[in-house]
């Protein structure tokens, strides 16, 4: 099939490319008669205009990129539908980029934007992310960035986070009423905004119970699954093992509940077991999973609605814009008082 | 920070645009002497090819598309890890767009694919497709369509699957060898390759174990989970329920047990679950699925490597590469014999 350009089309009408293209942007400067006569003759020949060519003459890509760890985390495949909602009430394509927790595989992906590639970006850190570098840059050519999730104080710009500091301190003292004393948290890494911010909150509770930080129940795991579950083994080994458990990671909860199995370690008699998660098999679990449920898709949705009024409204202060979307603790059976 | 395009580079180096063009593509046209002038100032404005002007020029986007239903499937979230697997190596951005399965949606992207935003699609069609006239205007138009997990017949490309047919015979004779005589099948649509194959498998298998085939017992979801609750707490109900459930969907996994659950039927004791899933969490489901497990990340690397031939051998007939991965029967506690 010959593909039917602004040339082609301008050709046919002998008329101008730049008068074919104003008429099909509805442009004042051109006569109804003339718009007209391009339309019909467009629609007859099938005109699909192309998005690249539109986008060096508009200077605007109509896409916008989310930038992610993964998709296979409950919260990241609800906080997508969240942003497409939007997205595709304002006409735009979203690009979904997944980092892998790779903070070399995030530079290429910001790196390329700086061409104009999208519009504007949102995102969540890697657990690797230490340098600020690439965002700064993208902020100096006029592409705005939001965060959601998993944020970096350092940049300047709006941020959807959800109240981490409260969820940890929640989950903690949860377990505490429960009765546990030795708390284990398991979280990514040291650089993570929200996972350092759940810390937080859990050694708050911890010390406003009167029970002492003990750095060894800080269990700092990988995106390596091996690794992970041969760590948990070791940390819940007899007589020493924890009575509470904090997976600030959905992931880590697999790991967590196998590795009780496997060393026999009853949930909730032996170990009580929080998660931050959203996964929708949490009722359905052996035993059923409590856990710090996030909006997951209220931040996505607000996230975008902020990007678009940037997109929209150019001299929009988005420093001023950042919210925090309350979790939700939902008590299930993993961490019900022992019976015995 | 001033845009450093073409125009810049040549402005500053006395040079025309097209030389400068030619030069950074390392063309044969150039002298070497010119290159390297070119080549330096490029880096010290730290110069970046604009990629829609460089599509426009390339006539290649260097972007592939992934379209799927959604992410929230863990069959998809690992097919999309094998797909960037490969993309990856190649140097292409995938794009993943999520038709939520809906037709229309699903129209709506491939109608825009055909402006030559990208390259080549990955797809898996919706449960909701029954024209491909949009997937034929694509191939009209020379963009490569694979198709993988969900297909259809009509149209002529690769495919890849998985064996769907098998393992439907296979989910539902182990089932008839746990002891069920009742079996209930559940899917999403009758327009449903993978469902329809699955289906004809379980069909077989009856049929072999001189079981009558119920049309009562094949149950048609959809992708409202509240109407499902229902339909399944109607079928569920008591003195007439199945003794087993065949889940072809992965999500329809949680729904089943939560009306297990409360209709106090316990599984495996009163009702016996397969699933069709690659939940990280089958295992610790209460009681652990049994699953029919896809080669999810094998299936999605298969299908993104016959693209890239597609790409870089223009006359590569796909209408050969039809490739059918087998998936495994994994069986676990829900599928368990009554010992009552």
């Amino acid at each position: 099939m010959a593909t039917v350009n602004l040339k082609k089309l301008a050709t046919e009408l002998q008329l101008s490319v730049s008068t074919v293209s104003k008429a099909l942007m509805n442009s004042h400067e051109i006569s109804a008669e003339t718009k007209e006569r391009v339309l019909l003759l467009a629609k007859q020949l099938n005109y699909i205009p192309n998005p690249y060519a539109s986008s060096l003459r508009r200077k605007t890509s109509k896409t916008i990129a989310v930038v992610i760890p993964e998709v296979a985390d409950s919260f990241f495949s609800i906080a997508i539908n969240g942003i497409e909602a939007v997205a595709q009430d304002k006409g735009y394509h979203v690009l979904i980029y997944l980092t892998h927790e790779s903070f070399a595989k995030e530079t290429a992906i910001l790196k390329d934007f700086q061409s104009g590639r999208v519009d504007g970006v949102l995102m969540s850190l890697t657990s690797e992310t230490v340098d600020m570098t690439p965002i700064h840059d993208l902020h100096a050519r006029g592409i705005p960035v939001i965060f959601f999730d998993r944020v970096c104080d350092e940049i300047e710009t709006a941020k959807i986070t959800t109240d981490d500091f409260e969820s940890g301190y929640k989950a903690t003292r949860h377990l505490i009423e429960c009765g546990c004393r030795k708390i284990a948290f398991l979280s990514f890494s040291k650089n993570l905004s929200i996972s350092n911010k759940r810390m937080e909150g859990y050694k708050q509770a911890l010390t406003d119970h009167n029970i002492v930080i003990n750095e060894a129940d800080l269990v700092f795991c990988t995106n390596d699954d091996a690794y992970n579950h041969a760590l948990l083994k070791n940390i819940m080994a007899p007589e020493k093992h924890p009575d509470g458990i904090i997976a600030s990671v959905e992931k880590l909860t697999t790991t967590a509940y196998l590795v009780c199995r496997e060393l026999k370690l009853a949930i909730p008699q032996d170990v009580k077991v929080v998660s931050f998660s959203n996964l929708q098999s949490a009722p359905i679990l052996n035993p059923a999973l409590t856990t710090i449920t996030q909006p997951a898709f209220d931040m996505g949705k607000t996230a975008a609605a902020l990007l678009f009024r940037a997109l929209e409204k150019p001299g929009f202060n988005l420093k001023k814009e950042s919210h925090i979307i309350p979790s939700t603790l939902i008590v299930r059976d993993s961490t019900a008082s022992s019976e015995s």
